[in-house]
């Protein structure tokens, strides 16, 4: 396994492989690897001759009061992790190679107005940016997202699509502990009382998708995924949605394919969760 | 010659060149091709395997007042100057396929806040999203622009460099006719008294050019263009600017490399020229 901090070297030593006709993998991460990337990156080793995880917090995803600052990293336990696994390259640029003096954005209409988008301004826009430099540095035939966050898939699946960028986005399940709160680099935030109290989140979507599989309506399912968290006296909700899977535009029933996703505050750490319904 | 039409088609048939490590070169247009375009073919033809023209009016890069409807189409035409050239492919796509449900845009800051880009709103948005799909599209190696569309070459330099995309972009000469108009398919909307009278542009640059290598300070040097344009009837200034070749940015010495280049109404046509100062 390969360690690779420059653009111009993962780019020749990859485009070697792709004149071999050897299909590349990628798995874009933020880095603080745990089992939710780890299962994107055994998926990716099933599936292709070269692996490449790039491991890179990527500032302009950031809010200017978000953790850009705090957002935890640790690239030696990323690099055991990616190894173990059969990675072929780590890309781990540094953010002044990537953005030097950026003029260019990849940004997306309406797709972005809800959920995380509508709380996290020019998100989204940092988000289909960077991936779209990744794919192009890459060259890769496929990319592995955690559904975890459901609109950056619908969302980089859309972009893909409307600029003809030629690479396979794949989705993946999420990954939960055992008692149900999904992973997350984030979770290393919290104190043991807080720990606790995220419950909520896999509480309220186990019950939402029940509730929603059993014929329930969008308002019924929203309210009782409220009520859940509500209850937990150091949860605040950022906000609870059902969308449209394709749009992401609020949805008022049950009569397509739906994202029920959420965001909530455990003290000061912003955890989501969700699930998808198919009709 | 192959003409394509469909997106899925062409990427087919050029990934069986690409496998085969053959160079791809395009050539991006919007069709109803004269010398101009034929001497950025043949330079394409000179340096690659294998040579796409696209032949798309591209209707995001238009706005609403401008001349979507009326620009110049003859496909037929096209088709034989580029098979007279050695053109292996012309792709010309629907706008329906192109853009079936938009949502996605390449956007570049400061650079499209002037010249055409402040009298163009969108413009540059349009142009840098298509090049984006053409240059996703086909995979080519080497992207060829004139140099007439100036602005048009630094911005899609930056964008490239920006989202690293795998070209490279070539600039080439302006071409005009024996008068001095520099070449566009637009001359075709003049009438016989506009297409005199359109020689003021060239004149005002040929003019600019010789003052700035003897010296002249930038304020001279526009406002004697300024004149020779202001005396023939028929025309209308949108714009004369002198800004850094790089940034896009207003200069006011010629302490740099600069781009001096003016937009001018004929009647109704709105042609463009320039010349580029080499400290």
């Amino acid at each position: 396994m390969k360690i690779v901090k420059d653009i111009d070297e993962l780019r020749r030593d990859l485009k070697g492989y792709k004149l071999e006709g050897k299909s590349i993998g990628l798995v874009p991460t933020m880095g603080y690897l745990h089992e939710g990337h780890a299962s994107l990156i055994r998926k990716a080793r099933a599936e292709n001759d070269i692996v490449v995880v790039s491991d890179f917090v990527n500032p302009i995803q950031f809010g200017p009061k978000e953790d850009l600052k705090t957002y935890p990293r640790d690239l030696e336990a990323d690099s055991k992790l990616c190894e173990d696994i059969g990675v072929d390259f780590i890309f781990a640029p540094e953010a002044s190679k990537m953005y030097h003096d950026r003029k260019t954005f990849v940004d997306i209409e309406d797709m972005s107005n809800n959920l995380c988008g509508a709380k996290r301004p020019g998100h989204f826009r940092g988000v289909c940016t960077v991936c779209t430099k990744l794919f192009n540095i890459t060259g890769a035939d496929r990319a592995y997202f955690g559904q975890k966050d459901a609109q950056q898939v619908a969302i980089i699946k859309k972009v893909v699509a409307d600029l003809d960028i030629p690479i396979e986005i794949i989705p993946c399940p999420i990954v939960r502990e055992d008692d149900g709160l999904a992973l997350s680099s984030r979770n290393t935030y919290l104190s043991e009382e807080e720990r606790k109290a995220a419950l909520c989140l896999s509480k309220a979507i186990f019950k939402g998708e029940d509730l929603a599989k059993s014929g329930s309506s969008v308002s019924e399912v929203l309210s009782k995924m409220k009520e859940i968290i509500s209850s937990e006296k150091l949860a605040r909700i950022d906000y609870i949605s059902a969308v449209d899977l394709t749009t992401m535009e609020d949805a008022k029933d049950f009569d397509g394919d739906r994202l029920v996703a959420i965001a909530v505050f455990i003290g000061k750490t912003r955890l989501i969760d969700n699930f998808i319904y198919r009709r």
